[in-house]
């Protein structure tokens, strides 16, 4: 890199931690950012069990990357997958080609993972994408709906069970909503079956749910899911998932929608990181590789300024980062931990390009921890202070609102949320296809004599007929 | 049918038409009404281009049926698709089962059409449901994204070339608000190219746009369109659509979106009426077929009183119904002819229950039509009134959220414009990818010596680095 010319900051995700970069050196002299991901918008995560559960819209809860940075002329933002990291050659490989840098920030999240069991994602969809969010809204509302026209009761109880697997916030706070959907927004929406006897189930191999939390934060937290008729079994391994249920340690449990929020996994690029010289290819194998080392969940281990173990140049936050808080164990996953260390990340490079001496190590200022449960229920923990109930939800709510990226979405959310409090209703309980295109047109044109011959067999058809009242 | 039990109503499509006959008979004593859509939404289709171009969420246009329903206790909701009438036996063939009726009201809508040119349908999408809305969104925010990463100039501006075939209201509507997008909305988002410098086609067979209102209105839109560097191609027939763009008459027109608002037909369920007895099945060939007529879009002819020749059971309505209006023309395919039509045949039914001598024709009042061209600017005529510019613009905002269902929507989409008409922003500006799984993870690891072979070759991925700006 010459004097004159800007340093080139690539930032791989736009996450919080990403974004909490880019917009530390937004409009800084010196330096020229791009920031790839490979979704056009960023998503406020901690809400996206609202749009699974039918009480946001998608967009409320997301916006467009380039539209947050687009004030910023040092900034370009760029749609595509990274796929790899060259370190020597400061390159990283992408589905839109190479990409060089200077500065190298990696912030490309966790996707959720199932540890061996990569099979039961069909059976158990996770919840880290808008997609997945609509999936499990449609799996839910598809489940009801095909409950209201069965007329066998051990299936029909099979279509009103829900489990969910996973006892951390995201599986209590699914858990909370799908109890109080049930019990309240659909109650009186179906003619043939009773949406409030819905079975939800919160599964947690531990022996307490939201175990991150202190004793009586997590037995409040059983307390209100069980108000909302939620049945939490705790020190319950689930050791099989299929298309039926799900099995929980001996027992068999027939249930058609089993929700996954057991276990993250780091993105993949962590593992994708090379230290072989780029030009030179061929034979040299992989003995650079080990100076990238991931944890369990392949998080990649980063010293106490972030940066890869001899690539000062390299930085890895957010998800993606095994950091050490004072405590000695690994940072939580949790968006908090994200935007500290991008703000801190972008003090630190703008301090180097001001000649300053920058800062050695992260810091992470622990502001508590939430967990909400339903409409008015919520635990929030500040350091030694343990709140729950209404003015926990509060508290939530506050939070929530005033960390949602752009304007708009706060003053939307907060309508949407005032409107669903006070009138139970999920304004966004849509079942949308996953297909886009037309229903075919042949399928409507049955030949008359298959009409006149299903007509007259006793099988299944009639039976919806006169099940659904027609006396 | 015995004297005391009530009179079985099978309403087809929970569109305008079907809403309007299920509300009208909803609490009514002496009827049960079974609702059935295959979809769990009713549709504000008036506005379905404001998502397919990023200014409204889904759930603001749409909401659920059984909602919508849920305090009429004599009606009941059914998620199914409809496959065909059985006229003798009256009943219903549905992918749930047969469903019998005393009356029957087909509204089950209309779709997108080709004219048999079906094979075009992957390259231009119509316009008719959510899904295709969202589609339609990730194109053409896709197209700016793809164009931004293009060296190219020849394949950037096919990128940036974006065609609407037919002129018509919906066409208008879209090319118009693709106009404003590219002009105002994304005009400082991008860094490499101009989104300014979009073309927008719209293409129209006929002599002028919106060949319905008047000459005046017609040529006010095209002012307008062209006010936002919409080009308005009228005389010009689309001969071929593929990947790469359209053939206009004898011209080549590369471009990588083409949106399709030329025709429509109506549902096919029309055609899968039989007349034919239910129980001696086999060998009676098509002779009652002949009793129901479509037309050349697929609409059924329907008599004065909206019911199918011969069946008086057997009500037609909305887009999927022929009817002649006062000068004789078949009705339009809009909101206002299906909603007063279910209004009427509910009155009609109340009657013959009630032992009323029942209307015998139906007359639409036709209240005028409209079209709105970007965010200021309508064509709007009410009999021999014609208004243009903001004026009818309000007028038109007016009646949209006059007549959007349920409360909540109203004032969210009141909000959602009001916020992009100060602010110039969409917020709905998502690309959602059509695959719900997460990316599959072996994807990130490339092997290394292919990241080194192919960095250095001078094939086309280093153009991207140096294409944008690490200078």
């Amino acid at each position: 890199m010459s004097e004159g010319s800007p340093r080139r900051v690539l930032i791989v995700g736009g996450g919080f931690a990403g974004m909490a970069v880019a917009k530390g050196l937004g409009g800084r002299r010196g330096v020229a950012v791009t920031l790839i991901d490979r979704r056009n918008h960023h998503l406020f995560q901690p809400l996206l069990y609202q749009v699974a559960m039918a009480g946001l819209s998608p967009a409320e809860i997301a916006a467009p990357i380039r539209g947050l940075l687009s004030k910023y002329e040092n900034i370009q933002v760029l749609q595509g997958e990274v796929e790899g990291v060259d370190l020597v050659a400061r390159r990283v490989q992408s589905s839109i080609g190479e990409l060089p840098y200077d500065t190298l920030i990696l912030a490309a999240g966790a996707t959720h993972a199932y540890f061996g069991r990569e099979e039961w994602e069909p059976f158990a969809p996770g919840l880290k994408t808008l997609e997945q969010a609509t999936e499990i809204r449609r799996r839910v509302l598809e489940a009801f709906e095909a409950a209201e026209l069965e007329s066998d009761p051990t299936a029909r109880r099979a279509m009103l069970t829900f489990v969910v697997v996973g006892g951390g916030p995201t599986g209590v706070e699914l858990a909370g909503a799908l109890g109080e959907m049930s019990r309240f927004t659909l109650a009186r929406d179906f003619r043939h079956i009773d949406p409030t006897l819905a079975r939800v189930i919160l599964i947690e191999a531990g022996d307490r749910i939201l175990a991150s939390f202190s004793e009586a934060s997590s037995s409040r937290a059983t307390r209100d899911l069980e108000r909302l008729g939620v049945q939490v079994w705790t020190g319950s391994r689930v050791s099989e998932v299929d298309a039926e249920g799900v099995r929980v340690d001996e027992e068999r449990l027939s249930a058609r929608t089993v929700l996954w929020a057991a276990g993250v996994h780091a993105s993949d690029i962590g593992g994708a990181m090379h230290g072989a010289r780029g030009n030179d290819a061929g034979t040299d194998a992989g003995e650079d590789a080990s100076e990238v080392k991931l944890d369990r969940q392949g998080r990649v281990h980063v010293g106490a300024d972030l940066t890869l173990p001899g690539h000062p140049e390299v930085y890895v936050l957010g998800d993606q980062a095994h950091v050490e808080g004072e405590d000695k164990k690994p940072l939580p996953g949790v968006a908090p931990v994200a935007m500290q260390q991008g703000r801190w990340v972008a003090k630190r490079i703008s301090a180097e390009l001001a000649g300053k001496t920058p800062a050695t190590a992260f810091r992470y200022v622990d502001k508590g921890q939430m967990a909400t449960i339903g409409r008015s229920r919520a635990v929030l923990e500040v350091g030694r202070r343990r709140i729950g109930g209404m003015v926990a939800w509060l508290g939530w709510l506050f939070v929530h609102i005033y960390y949602l990226s752009g304007f708009k979405n706060r003053l939307f959310v907060l309508f949407s949320w005032a409107w669903s409090y006070f009138s139970f209703a999920r304004g966004a309980r849509l079942i949308v296809q996953k297909s886009w295109r037309s229903y075919p047109a042949a399928r409507a044109a049955l030949p008359r004599n298959a009409v006149a011959s299903e007509s007259s067999e006793p099988a299944d058809a009639p039976e919806v007929a006169s099940a659904h009242g027609f006396e």
